[in-house]
């Protein structure tokens, strides 16, 4: 069964492309970009990791070339933000917590796509990272932002351990569907955790910290 | 018949081919690049686009491995801006009416290379938007430019207009040849005009507009 | 033979790699990126290149998916930087020393690459000349650089020599041995020479100087 084909992971998807879009659009917005420079860098946020994974992959014409969903629920994100841009302010501990949700998806994703053409599964777990923090480097790139994911919090950290639990359950050979689920909720979980509590990567730094 | 038989396309596409490297390596001038980064920069404006839609969808060798003309072009483009770079920018108006026809060339070439691997007509014009926009936005991401096309102009939407255009014609059973005349001519047309009346494109905000 | 069979060539590679991936994660302790930040940007430093020339190519999967040395060797470069990080700096002419290693045996195998998949001689070279250069440039974009490369010494331009020595050799049906070590010599030394001397590129302007 492939993992697409499980209804519950496809909406997520496009739940976490929906969110990845307005983040996106929002970076556009911050910019003063025009209505197609929203949709660009919207458009690369959202399908930019997934994208990524299918040319390093080799996986051509890409994944959203198949499906017009991926591409209406983007339209619609940066419809969405150039028309209630306001309320899409107004929540951003809910555009987290989407963020969340769609990393968890992406990295699964991508991790599953990766498996089918059989490689190593330390490289189907850097697929997955890949797949879930690409789109957001790109939008920072093509926006011109700070690379906010290379400074911040635990991101993709929470991927990764994802990635690896995955594995560590395909060992034990549980049940496909729980181990979906456990491997997404645990991204989610670290993810959220991490914000609540202001966790951090340590930093490498050229210059001696001269104060405690 | 491919596209790219049609001489008087593969003429036009050479000439968009110019300018494009021309406004890279003016690109790179303006930066203080040297003659490396003015070939790279010219290079990645010129072939940009045409080698993101070839890889998205899995057209590889890229377009310009198999043809030296693109190459002879580009290090003639640059070469001329750096032996005669006054000239270049005495003429602006020029330099603007042939990246007319460059967007307008690349986008009929973009939509016919991906009619040719069957995907939606949707995605074919998206295809063919790309093909004209991405040496541009790949130019100012590599020498480090504010994205104007994210800021100024009718651009993405004349080639959006010139592929829907395109589509309605095909619908309509007319001449191949015709169809590619309007549609080039169309597309040249909204910008120039656009370009004479100073036509935009909406602009997403995140402050609040205080005065008229 | 395929010339990553070769093991002296292979080490060399891996020596290259070693020596990008510190690049990188020094760029990225220079902008204080986190640990995260820093394997990504060492990551693309060290393989950006002949990822680049393999997706051109359409030689999917990538390289460094079939081989999981490369990951090794960039992670401990990542890890060395990130403990001893002034050690890293106490040595900026081991790092130039390593680094002109890795351009010619990056050089070297990005030409053999392409000669593999039968391209006209002058895109083998500009594969190679690609396949050296294009990780350094991909760091910039992503470390938000600006893009010395462009900007500073011979470079790309040792690079573009020794592609077409290796051409000139092949043609005069020397030894194969004795053809990939001229090469590697002759870019290693062009480039630590020009380094020595000081020597530079022309570099475009679009102001007037003023005074010599």
């Amino acid at each position: 069964m492939n993992v697409a084909d499980l209804n519950i992971i496809y909406i997520l998807d496009l739940v976490g492309t929906f969110t990845f879009a307005v983040s996106g659009a929002l970076a556009a917005a911050e910019k003063r970009f025009d209505l197609f420079g929203a949709l660009f860098v919207g458009f690369v946020t959202a399908v930019g990791g997934g994208t990524t994974r299918d040319i390093i992959l080799g996986l051509t014409p890409v994944f959203w070339i198949e499906d017009i969903n991926y591409l209406l629920v983007i339209v619609t994100a940066v419809l969405f933000v150039f028309l209630f841009i306001r309320k899409a302010f107004e929540f951003p501990r809910l555009l987290l917590f989407f963020d969340a949700i769609g990393i968890g998806v992406f990295t699964l994703i991508g991790i599953e796509k990766s498996r089918a053409v059989s490689i190593l599964p330390v490289f189907a777990i850097l697929m997955g990272v890949l797949t879930a923090v690409m789109g957001g480097i790109l939008r920072d790139v093509f926006s011109r932002k700070v690379p906010l994911i290379f400074k911040r919090e635990i991101y993709a950290t929470a991927c990764l351990i994802g990635g690896i639990v995955f594995f560590a359950l395909l060992f034990f050979r549980l049940d496909k569907t729980i181990i979906y689920i456990i491997t997404m909720l645990l991204i989610i979980s670290i993810r959220l955790v991490s914000i609540r509590f202001g966790w951090q990567l340590p930093t490498l730094t050229t210059q001696k910290e001269g104060k405690g």
